[in-house]
């Protein structure tokens, strides 16, 4: 039976299901709304089991899914949703062993996901200009371990990017239009380009400009997850929904006659 | 710049955004609807440019993405689509190095998923008791170059799983709720559990059953991807969208008091 | 120009979107989280025109729409949306002159929309078992000046309807299968059957009934409202939006060989 | 027992729901793919029945509603869906006795609409600039009962509406940014406005018109309706679904400070 180890990531979920992610770290004490959890205690668990805080409250300590992962992450910005990444890593082939290009790096979720699709022998190259936020997405990266498949890059992509011959490349910015050359001079030609937006306006504008910058074979998407109360006599949609997290915008870099 | 190769995977797409796959092969012929493309033609040529068929219709030279993949499988069998399997990798945590089981095998459409993402140190280990549908998807992985990831078991689950301590098991067939103590045993401790399913009666028969054999922290959901009309001036959902693949079903196995 | 009549209905809407519904009625007052606004000063106001509370905050003038009364009416239940109670009138042709049943009444929402569909000349005949539910339903239809098309009645329907040969019957309320029987014999023959429901089993257990009660023409459906951020250089869908109210099943009263 | 008149609308339905509406007219015959049904063996069924066709494949004899005539409408042009239109009557209280214009025409679905949830005591104004499809239209409304309540009009809107004070209009026409000032002419004062368009650009560049022209409380929602297979023991959705009809704008017509 495989139990908990120090240095490993354990998610602690409440019989009420709040969620805490740590890393396993002798001597240190889980701080809950019901009550703390020494991290002592939970070193040795075997996975999947019941622990208890010290006012007696149930916790299952677990290794986290990447959803949890994703969902726990210390971000200042929106995040990309799992929904959305699991689709992106379909749509655009992120597989072990690729070389991928991101911008901006913003809280690090999307880094996470490549990251971990890439690994071992892969490469994320993540661009960011605000210092403060490539310094938040480096610690989480650092924290899950997975900071290793990533190189970090403070640079303005408006002076293009240093990487050449990439096989996919991902923009989660607000003017991808503005960059469109610069991704495919970074792409392999025939590479995967992809994006994610939050308004009708952008996706309009970013179609137009694809168009004019060598891309071709666009596809617009968005994916709507609709979640069940899980309760077998009673099965149902949940009440509320996320409605929109944003269309995601795929391509793929065209060689140009010029060319 | 990058150029096909001989052994290599093409994806051909016509300028009516009809697509076809081949493994470039010296000699042989792709024939199409709008004419004959050699693939002496084809190789050599860079990703990403127009070569035309022999009638001068235009076709797009690239690398396939996994969705491309899935949806050009040989199938007997309806598959797990790329909007659903992307997301199962979100909540199963597969990633390279992993250990996963299926069952059934099907046409290989989850398998080429869960191959590709576990490679090149995983291994995932597919049941069927169809005969005739393992040696499809045999074929199917065997043509991607993903089979070396994979082993294929022609067993009756209802007999257990060979395996112990797997990470993730991952189940597509209409009975689901026969073999969770078979699961259970097979997976580690608080080990993913997934499962697709169509009608909702099958959702709450399979609940119950989880609840019964020490799953815990059921998710019930489901995936609806829309897609729109990439026409900047003039852009719109299509008109007519699949409704309906399945409901996704997650669980951790959870170890028991007496265990 | 038309302006606000003493007795009127009118619907005040801050320039935060509150609302607020009230009968204009001299020497009456509005309180609002904004200040102030007295009838008097309401009364001969143009429509759709701007008014003041006595803090100076803007509120809009305006005659409700069936929307805004169905959302603005005091509750104790779960009311019909208006999306649904829309197509409601559509699949069970609620037109003026028909005559209608419902049961149960409940807070009087689909009562309200089903009253205004039918008059003048139609009848809603409205049945309820809790006094105090029925007691709320009589005073908000009175308020909206509707009650003269709706018959309240104060019945347990497992002792059957008093009317026959209505053309329609909407059954909200939990086990509308115990009701089948006398429903059949309520409707016209051919009468239009309709039911909302919030949960799969239940949904299940319906159409099992009204297969065995001489039902035919089964439908199931649901219908989701997505809503959009009205801003032209940024149309976007809103964050969140009602995931699930609930299934809509639809059915006609067939003549039976025995008949 | 109700039965089938001479002069009445019938909906038959075979028993593969292939489905037929016809005027019970005496000595006509209704052919079909499975058999002739003459009238004179379907006037005088009791409405809910089966009937035979001379080939003995049984069809139920019914009264349809709205949302069968408006599917079954003989059209030239893409309609209003019954989903749509129903949530129309909410938002824009069209309710009996209101006067309510409608620009374009088009082959008369939201014309069916409108002049049965408005009759008897009020009047639909119905907008066309092209004779073949008023013709149509009115052909349509003329056979369903209906057109006693509509006035048809064969003008360009372009030079205004000729009535004034009407409570509601709707507008489905490609450009109904080019028509916000006669429609707010023709509007009483806080009047509701409505619309419906496929793309989002024209979305956006109606919403900006609308802002301009004197129009309020805007709102861009679209509804989405999801059928399901109503098989009591294998309940799942149907695996296809109409994704996008329209995007349904709403507005209020304000005074503006200078009237």
């Amino acid at each position: 039976m495989q139990v908990a180890q120090a240095g490993e990531l354990a998610l602690l979920v409440g019989r009420d299901r709040r969620t805490f992610i740590i890393r396993l770290t002798p001597g240190a004490h889980l701080h809950t709304h019901r009550g703390v959890l020494p991290h002592d205690e939970l070193i040795g668990a075997p996975w999947g089991s019941w622990r208890h805080s010290h006012l007696g409250y149930p916790f299952l300590i677990l290794q986290p899914s990447t959803d949890d992962l994703v969902r726990d992450l210390k971000r200042n910005t929106q995040i990309v949703y799992p929904k959305d990444a699991g689709y992106i890593l379909m749509k655009m082939r992120i597989a072990p062993g690729q070389r991928v290009i991101e911008a901006g790096t913003g809280s690090g979720g999307m880094t996470l996901v490549l990251a971990q699709a890439v690994a071992p022998g892969g490469r994320v190259y993540s661009y960011e200009v605000r210092p403060e936020m490539q310094q938040l997405a480096r610690a989480n990266l650092e924290r899950l371990g997975l900071a290793a498949y990533v190189e970090f890059k403070l640079q303005d992509i408006a002076a293009g990017f240093d990487e050449r011959e990439v096989a996919a490349l991902f923009l989660d910015l607000p003017n991808p239009w503005d960059y469109l050359a610069q991704a495919h001079q970074a792409l392999a030609n025939g590479g995967f380009f992809g994006c994610i937006l939050p308004t009708t306006n952008q996706v309009s504008c970013l179609i137009d400009a694809l168009e004019k910058h060598g891309f071709g074979l666009i596809e617009v998407e968005e994916l709507l997850l609709r979640q069940y109360k899980a309760v077998a006599a009673r099965l149902r949609p949940m009440d509320r929904m996320v409605a929109h997290t944003g269309y995601l915008i795929f391509a793929r870099a065209i060689v140009r006659p010029e060319e």
